[in-house]
């Protein structure tokens, strides 16, 4: 019997974040004046610690004690070798993944709605709100904020809140209130209602929603949080790739190739990151962030200043962006489709230390069911967007015959999401290439933007 | 940071299950002719050597390599101290649980499914046919028989199958076939359908229907398989308590304290055997399987000769049965609504071995959202049951003052379960107890059995 999993105990939990910023420089985030933005600007969206967080260039950062004591109900997450996907690739590579749908919400988001509801606790906030798209993010800090004794308030957008009620119930299990979005609840949703009372929603009007209702708090005790994107939430996720590292030092391993899908960023930031403090030291190693061909942020966009909302709430970032008004094709991988990259995802692909890959629909799925049907747990279908690229990697070890170690993020269990697996065998999903056209719409966005000379042409 | 979670490495897996029949004396299964049934009786309907294993009275019997090497995709499953629970309940007693909810299909019932596909693989069997109510068992045979390269075919209850839709995705995305039951595709659900097309469906004709394929295949390729109640479903959900006693020995505890749901008495019957045998050899330790009140099988039925499926297709067995057509309160905890209760689980009952307890639906799933809002993983409906016990239990440690080990099993999570969460939330579920009118329904049903006498009343 081969040895498939490889287990930390909770003594050997890492006990710091690895902090990118230390080891890369980045373009400073704007205002709407075009200059750099100062903590105080944040201060009414986040609560200070978060945004010191947000800011800081410090390499290592302690987790509280409180933080290690909730990670520990599912952490150290284990270490898979996938025997049987190996062997129904006939490949000579390995392929290890860290198992992050054993978390209660099913995914790597509660690595950071854990430590993001712990400083608004500690910070004296009382309630937090946030959006969600398919439903991940908002699962997640429902269940953190409930570890806290906080509230949770969350603006599903509407679509995904009609197709997929479980999420909705899942929050509310764990003491969170989910609304569809738009909502009656805030002044954009009454507008946006008021114009089209039939719109499906979308993720920029919900983070909207969030916003206004987190700052328009007269009481000061409602804070915002975001599931990815900013450098505070890369951090928190750090600690997927720590525990990797000390799980193949255990069996003696080093992996030649990371891969992770990538939405907004932060699951494969979690996971390659430490890996990329390696290749900045020298390591002979490939990364590669994986994104699907519909939203192909890394792969065809611009690297730019953009906002992160449709509604320009955010400041502008340096990303890597399809531009803030874009509207991604409806492919089944709502984590997947974000117009813009994190800051720190962007400005690697950018130095070439990481090496952005985009995947079809189709092939995601392909390679989800192969996971399903040998490894057992059926995957999110982001995650099988990292599949996808894991299996045109082994076979290029299979035609080169090399033992390459292959190591990537299984970000999270498909098991709300069994609907969309429905739809691939019964043949209704199609795979969505960007066009050319919608290529360039993006340049409209950056216009009137203060900055607006692109940073470095995809 | 106190410790949450103990695992074994997969060396440290048990290499073989426990029988209790080697420990206790039982009554045979008899045949229509008041008999006891012999080997071949059963020869159309499972592979001999499960037949063998069925009747085996072996103490100890080896877990077949290839069964191994399927079951560590999740196996060893780790041992939880639910210390957030304890404090919520501020019980001086330290609560722990088998996490049975990390399998693939999400309960223990994959523990029985991966060796039955096996046994049957290695026969020449070529298909399994199966029914499933709620769908745990449907989909944890699934899974195993892609795992072993044989096909599936699941009976699934018709009100279930519409309730539930991803379960039938789930069993298809590991490439099992699922259909809702009465179907058309056998003698038995066409009559059914005939009679009544609009009809719920039933767990008896859906039975029914899955033995009607597997005898029914003249090329004897095909059997059936049953998720629980059998003897040797029970030998291999031993693994669960034989884990758990490496397990509680690694940090120096031994359970005061057992508690299982119990349906058919699968998960009840895999952690508490082993303990079973060291009660049995002069241990002191309080076992407790727990009921719905609405299904008060063990608490409230007789000890007699019954048939386990409504068409009497199986033989009679010696066990607690409020009847074969007695029609349970739909409560939503589906895996509990079966009208008998496994002979070996019967038989410890009666002999005092075992204390059986029964809990209402609301009570159940108060404790559910307790656990889950503490220990976040989010419980079936038939954990839940076990959790309304676990509460009382620890309840009654604070009232005595004492520090009470005790050990439950978490046969499975609730994400697919979630719909009957929303109706708790919603305040539409019930309470339901057994009338006396109905308790003594049963009566009719044992008189015309060939050995109609009670073994035991209750």
């Amino acid at each position: 019997m081969e040895v498939r999993k490889v287990f930390l105990t909770e003594d050997e939990m890492p006990r710091q974040w690895y902090n990118i910023l230390a080891d890369i420089k980045m373009n400073p985030p704007l205002g709407p004046d075009g200059k750099p933005i100062n903590p105080e600007d944040l201060a009414p969206v986040f609560p200070m610690n978060l945004i010191e967080q947000e800011m800081s260039t410090e390499r290592w950062t302690d987790i509280p004690e409180d933080v290690l004591n909730v990670l520990s109900i599912w952490r150290p997450s284990p270490l898979v070798r996938a025997i049987s996907f190996e062997k129904a690739l006939d490949t000579p590579a390995k392929i290890y993944f860290k198992n992050e749908s054993v978390s209660p919400p099913g995914s790597h988001k509660a690595n950071t709605a854990v430590p993001q509801a712990y400083y608004n606790k500690v910070f004296g906030i009382k309630r937090l709100t946030t959006e969600t798209g398919a439903g991940q993010w908002g699962s997640a800090l429902s269940f953190a904020c409930g570890q806290f004794g906080i509230e949770c308030k969350v603006f599903m957008v509407r679509v995904s809140f009609d197709q997929k009620p479980y999420r909705k119930s899942m929050m509310e299990a764990w003491g969170g209130n989910c609304v569809a979005s738009p909502s009656t609840e805030t002044q954009t949703g009454r507008d946006v209602l008021k114009e089209s009372p039939d719109t499906p929603g979308s993720l920029g009007i919900a983070i909207s929603e969030a916003i206004e209702q987190a700052v328009g708090d007269e009481s000061g005790q409602t804070r915002y949080a975001l599931g990815s994107v900013l450098n505070h939430v890369m951090l928190h996720q750090t600690i997927i790739g720590l525990e990797a590292k000390k799980q193949m030092d255990k069996i003696g391993e080093y992996p030649d190739i990371i891969i992770g899908c990538a939405g907004g960023g932060s699951n494969f930031a979690g996971l390659a990151y430490p890996y990329v403090y390696d290749k900045i030291n020298g390591k002979d190693i490939a990364i590669y962030p994986v994104e699907p061909t519909a939203c192909p942020t890394l792969t065809r966009a611009p690297f730019a200043y953009d906002h992160g909302d449709s509604a320009k709430y955010t400041p502008l970032l340096p990303m890597h962006s399809l531009g803030h008004t874009f509207v991604p094709a409806p492919i089944h991988a709502g984590g997947l489709r974000y117009h813009g990259m994190a800051p720190t995802v962007s400005q690697l692909a950018a130095e070439g230390i990481i090496e952005p890959k985009s995947v079809n629909q189709l092939a995601a799925y392909e390679a989800g069911v192969l996971l399903a049907r040998t490894e057992g747990i059926i995957p999110a279908p982001e995650t099988n967007h990292a599949l996808a690229y894991v299996v045109e990697e082994a076979r290029k070890a299979k035609e080169e015959g090399k033992e390459k170690v292959i190591l990537f993020t299984f970000s999270g269990h498909g098991l709300i999401d069994l609907a969309a697996y429905d739809k691939y065998f019964a043949g209704k999903l199609n795979d969505y290439v960007l066009s050319e056209e919608e290529e360039h719409k993006f340049e409209t966005c950056f216009e009137n933007n203060p900055k607006p000379e692109l940073l470095k042409s995809c």
